[in-house]
């Protein structure tokens, strides 16, 4: 018995941690798991927070990636490890870092080891605002195409307003720079042997929704990047034509990384991608249901057929890619820009009553309690027309029409009004987020016939996923593995493998099924049917003013 | 020299007490104070906070009155006390109770002791809202003049708005009812044994800004009364055609008063009139100043030369009324509904996270070290013009063009927002308010050309008033009497006993100095001036979600 056995290995970097994750191919069932912290970024390093620059080294996700593989395979027998026949990767992204000519992040290089802009630049990192205008501004001006599929505006958080920013500021950097490489992408080069940046395997999901990627253009023209830095020109012929979905195989696993990972040798290792897509693989997406990965901020994912697409972009999302979730089906990406972290900004404003308590374990435990005391009583009010309003623009605006400088607003207040009460209108805010994108991607002509949530808040807040259903008027499934995109990652694995001939078969076999479910109440729909045009009103009133 | 003296009394009836002032006629030296809280007020009876229901007992009024006055005395010798020669009394307003054919509140009689629909219905009362609507209705579909001098909108808080609600909902008090009276009137007519309907001296500053009287029409005609309920028609025979200026004598305090009050009997008593307009007396009101009388809310008082006025109507005030503060001038009024109250709602908001904390001391002392707290941070924040942006309507709109409907806003919120900066924007929002009214009375041709503040927040914040001055860009002067509403009686008294020939004589040897004042600071005025456009921006445009 035991030997029919075919596991793979799902290795999901988030933005704290590395999760490893070993998956039985047949039954889904997830058989081990290890996390582990990244100890640089844990420690707080190469960042500033106040300038948003996030940066995370190199070794932090070696290092990482090793002990949780090592923890997940503690508890597996021996013959379970050697029946693992595949791996994967999924991270955040984009998350690229600069590399030199064998395809290594400039950090690993002794110069550069302390040298934030030789690391990788973690998605949330802001810093490139200006350069990200600069590519907007030059894409305008020439009315190219490569925003097409990219939701019309180009982000600060997407690897060429980030590489353009270091090249741009840091002279040793450019000089030493010879191509980029993202996160996902260099897990799987550095663990098959293949990082050389003319060769490596290039995720279709990283390339397609960060790096303006099409089939029909390729990357941004050479005479383009030259306007923005002419060492952006150069680095061109080290970069890519071709990307590859992840059903693809990148390679097999070298013996020094089977030995480092305690990993049999030789096994099958997937093109990787982005963690969000992964999800929504493990989460059993098809088309019609629109995936949400639900916690600070929302990735909401979705799959259409290409006929049912139809050479049509759908303007205003993050992202519109043949094959960046399912290969042969487009993929679509969207978000709010804040969600849990709204909650979150509420109650850390309203406990700036509470300074006088020291940092420390008591302290945590009233932050804590204030939330679940927010909702209790917020629970209790019922949705009304008159009340409270409030718009969920706290982080700027991702989906519709990306928009980073708009701000969050509460109206409707009164003398009368209570924390609770405000509360109770920044979940609703954040439901109404989620209705306009739902709205914006019906309203273009894709179909959406339910919602699959996934991430902490879909299991740890009923508050919010009932306000939600209601607002959508939706019924919103929550999907049972807390771990989906690794798992998600782990089916490519499989496809990798050979255990299944693509993504469907396995997905068939390995997608998580749905635990709960919350049905949308009738009589607060209705409200919220009214509430929710007060919220566009004020959405469209508020960007006059900010 | 003693013997030479001639001291005044000034009656100031508050929302919550009753203080009574002895003035210096010759020196303006305020010689003695006594203040009384009403008891049956303290002890939360016949009040319904819930439904805005605020009522009075009369004999809350009478022992205060009594209590106030023994006090003061208390303090003065005999040939002091004897050389009281004139008394004036100023109250809150619109405070009117229904009367028997004496005169008298149906509360005094034996039936009705306990029947807060026989009580003085308190300025802040806002059971009326729907008969104040019938009656804008009415008036408009009629399309009379009435309102022409009441800045165009009949008030919930105004007489016949609060008289039609007790008769539409009471019959036994509908029956009982032979007239009204507003609770300044009264006190003068109590105290000069002249309280009948028909004769007793009505308050051309309490008839003109409450009671749509005007010279040219009197009261409104029986029959529009009678479309409002037959019942209002019927009391419009004992009610009154004529109004006087608070320079008019109304009576001499009978004898019975004299004995209760401990006052020389015979003494002259002045017409009454509305705190805040005897509170710009006291401050020694002139054309081109805008007094304004700042704690919870505010109220604006200004005065111009006939001439000056034109016979122009101001548009959107609270009223506009010939003699209503300085008799041969047209007294004008306007306000913000909410002003500390707006702070005090703030605090109380986050005060949510001090549940645990029972009421009592120990509570009460961090309620008032949390706004010394907010301000001290907000006030080392620098005005931006990226900054949060609030509207101060949480209490609704009073000037311009008064709408109880309209409420509070927030815009500019981000993750990193912070209480005190919300707090800052608060206290930029009120004084964005108060310029607005600065604004809306400059641009109908009235001349400010400076600001004298008295009441709390001019006293105990100076922040508020620092930022006032930033956003208005004129200085503002803090009037140092803290009585200047029982000062300004006072003054009226020393006319109506014929100390003085006038009312300007008067108050160049009684008026109020001034103790302090606000300078502009340049950099922030002109920060301010932007985001005053965006406060107005936002203004509008809040006006078409609430």
């Amino acid at each position: 018995m035991e030997s029919n056995k075919k596991y793979v290995i799902g290795l999901d970097f988030g933005t704290d941690s590395c999760r490893a994750l070993v998956v039985d191919t047949y039954t889904g069932r997830e058989m081990a798991t290890g996390v582990s912290f990244y100890p640089r970024w844990k420690a707080g390093l190469y960042c500033d927070a106040h300038n948003n620059r996030y940066r995370q080294h190199p070794l932090d996700y070696i290092e990482s990636m090793t002990e949780a593989v090592h923890i997940a395979l503690s508890d597996l027998k021996e013959e379970e490890i050697a029946s693992i026949c595949g791996l994967c990767f999924d991270t955040t992204g984009s998350t690229p870092a600069l590399t030199d000519k064998a395809g290594m992040p400039l950090a690993l290089c002794p110069e550069f080891a302390e040298e934030p802009d030789a690391m990788f630049i973690l998605w949330k990192d802001h810093t490139a605002v200006r350069e990200a205008e600069q590519i907007n501004a030059l894409i305008n001006k020439r009315n190219l195409d490569y925003l097409l599929y990219e939701g019309g505006t180009y982000s600060s958080e997407w690897v060429w307003s980030k590489v353009l920013h270091i090249i741009n500021t840091n002279v040793a950097i450019k000089d030493a720079a010879y191509a980029w490489v993202e996160h996902c992408d260099w897990m799987t080069g550095l663990v098959t042997g293949n990082t050389i940046p003319e060769q490596i395997f290039r995720s279709r999901c990283a390339a397609g929704h960060k790096a303006m990627w099409h089939a029909s253009w390729c990357l941004p023209s050479g005479e383009v990047l030259e306007e923005l830095n002419p060492a952006l020109k150069e680095m061109l012929p080290h970069l890519f034509t071709e990307t590859h979905t992840s059903d693809t195989k990148a390679g097999e696993l070298t013996h020094e990384w089977a030995d480092r990972l305690g990993l049999p040798q030789g096994i099958a290792v997937a093109v990787g991608a982005l963690d969000a897509h992964m999800g929504a693989v493990g989460a059993s997406v098809a088309p019609g249901i629109l995936t949400r990965i639900m916690g600070t901020s929302t990735c909401d994912i979705m799959v259409a057929g290409k006929d049912e697409v139809g050479g049509r972009c759908i303007k205003g999302i993050c992202g519109q890619v043949d094959g960046s979730v399912l290969p042969g089906f487009i993929g679509f990406e969207a978000g709010q820009s804040a969600f849990g972290d709204i909650y979150a900004w509420f109650r850390k404003m309203l406990a700036w009553t509470l300074k006088d308590i020291p940092e420390g374990e008591a302290r945590q435990k009233v932050l804590e309690g204030m939330l679940v005391e927010l909702t209790r009583e917020a629970q209790d009010m019922e949705p009304s027309e008159d009340g409270v309003v409030a718009l969920d623009w706290m982080n700027g605006r991702r989906t519709p029409d990306a928009d980073q400088n708009v701000k969050g607003a509460v109206v409707g207040l009164t003398l009368g009004t209570s924390a609770p009460e405000i509360f109770r209108a920044l979940v609703e805010a954040t439901a109404f987020g989620s209705r306009r994108i739902v709205e914006h991607m019906k309203g273009q002509g894709l179909r959406i016939d339910s919602v699959n949530a996934i991430g902490g808040i879909s299991k740890k807040a009923p508050f919010v996923m009932q306000t939600l259903a209601d607002v959508l008027d939706m019924p919103i499934r929550v999907v049972r593995s807390e771990q989906t995109c690794a798992l998600g990652a782990a089916m490519f694995a499989a496809v990798a493998a050979g255990v299944y001939k693509d993504i469907n078969e396995a997905t068939r076999h390995m997608g998580s099924d749905i635990e709960a479910e919350y049905r949308p109440d009738e009589k607060r729909a209705l409200i919220y049917e009214k509430l929710y045009k007060k919220y566009l009103e004020l959405a469209k009133l508020a960007e006059t003013i900010n």
